[in-house]
C-alpha cells in the first residue's frame, strides 16, 4: 500500500548512502536537492565521478595520488625541493594539509594506513618496504614520521624505528601539545599531559 | 611551491563540495574515500545521477515525483487509494514520510515550496492553481494541509484558505504538539504552547 520513491530515485539514494558519514537521510536531501537542481549539476558531479579513477594513479616513487599523465607527483617531480627530508604520512589528505602549512620543502612517503591489529592492517599492508628502499637507495639525512596522534600511528612509529634501525638517518615526530586557538579547560588528559611534557624554556 | 591535489581529484572535490550540506572537509573526506574503494562505487553512483533526471518526471496529476515511464505517479495510479482525502504537501519527501506512517490511504498534491516573501516565492511560483482545478473537477471531500509548521508553512495554509474559500470541502492540517520521544524540559515555547492549547481530554 505505501508508495516508495521512483526506482531512479532510491537508487541514487542508496548510491550516496554508500558513502561513509552519509547516512539515509542526508542521502534522500542531497538526492531531492539534485532533482530541483540544474540538470548539468548531476552530470558535472558524475563525469568527475567517472573521471578520477582513470584521471589518477600513485606516484611511484612517494606512493602519493597523482594525475595519471604525469610519471612522478608534483612534489617529487619539483627539482626545487629538498631529497634529504622525507615526511611518512598515513594518508594523501595528511600530505595535502602540510603542504597548506607552506613550512616543509621536503618530500613525502605515503604509507597508505596506519598498524593496526583490530581492523588486520599489518606492515606488510603498508608502504613500508616501499620506504625501506628509499632509505637505502636516496641520500636521505631525516624522515619525519607524521603519523596521526593515535595508537595505531604510535604503533607504526614504533614499527618503523625498529624496521629502519641501523640507518644513518635522524628520525623525528611532530610536536604534541595544545592546538591553537584551543582552550586549556577543555584539553583532554593525554594532550595537557603531553604539553606538560613537552615544555618549552620561554 | 605548495602542491595541490591532482586535477581529477580537486574536480570532484569541487562537484561534491556544491552539495547543499557538503563542506570542503567532507568533500574531500568522501573523494578521498572513493578513491581507496572500489571503482565500481564511483561508477554506480556516476550512473545514478547521469539517471535520475531522464529517469523521472513530474506526475501530470499532484506533481509529485515519478518514474518518467509512468503516466500516473504509483499513488494517483492505484485505484484502491481514496480520492476524497488529499493531502498537500511542500515537497516530494514530506509525502514519502507520510507514506511511511502508513496511516494514510487518500492522495497527494505537491506544491513545490511554500510562500515566502523574504526568498521572493509567491503563490505563483507553487502549484495552487492546479490544486484550485483538482478542487474543481475532483470530488474531494477533505484537503490535509499538511505544510511544514513554520512561517511560510504557514503563509501558504492561510493563502489556501483564502484561494479555496467558497468549495465545499473539508480543510483540515496536522496537529501540533510535543514530538514522540521528545523531552518537555527541552520543548521549545511555541511547540509547548501549542501542546497545551491543543491538549486533550483523558
Amino acid at each position: 500500500m505505501r508508495a516508495r520513491a521512483p526506482q531512479p530515485v532510491e537508487r541514487l539514494v542508496e548510491a550516496f548512502a554508500r558513502l561513509p558519514g552519509i547516512g539515509p537521510k542526508t542521502a534522500s536531501r542531497l538526492t531531492y536537492y539534485l532533482l530541483r537542481a540544474p540538470e548539468a549539476e548531476s552530470l558535472e558531479l558524475a563525469q568527475a565521478l567517472e573521471e578520477v579513477r582513470p584521471g589518477t594513479r600513485l606516484c611511484p616513487r612517494c606512493f602519493n595520488i597523482t594525475s595519471s599523465g604525469m610519471d612522478l607527483c608534483e612534489v617529487c617531480a619539483d627539482e626545487a625541493r629538498d631529497n634529504g627530508v622525507v615526511c611518512v604520512v598515513e594518508d594523501p589528505l595528511d600530505a595535502l594539509a602540510i603542504e597548506r602549512t607552506g613550512q616543509f620543502a621536503g618530500r613525502y612517503h605515503v604509507l597508505h594506513g596506519a598498524i593496526s591489529p583490530v581492523e588486520g592492517i599489518g606492515p606488510e599492508d603498508l608502504r613500508i618496504e616501499e620506504l625501506a628502499r628509499r632509505v637505502a637507495h636516496e641520500r636521505i639525512s631525516e624522515l619525519i614520521l607524521a603519523t596521526n596522534p593515535t595508537l595505531e600511528g604510535e604503533a607504526t612509529v614504533m614499527f618503523l624505528k625498529r624496521r629502519l634501525e641501523g640507518s644513518q638517518l635522524r628520525m623525528t615526530r611532530l610536536a604534541r601539545g595544545l592546538p591553537a586557538g584551543g582552550d586549556l579547560e577543555y584539553a583532554d588528559v593525554s594532550t595537557l599531559s603531553q604539553a606538560l611534557e613537552g615544555r618549552l624554556d620561554l
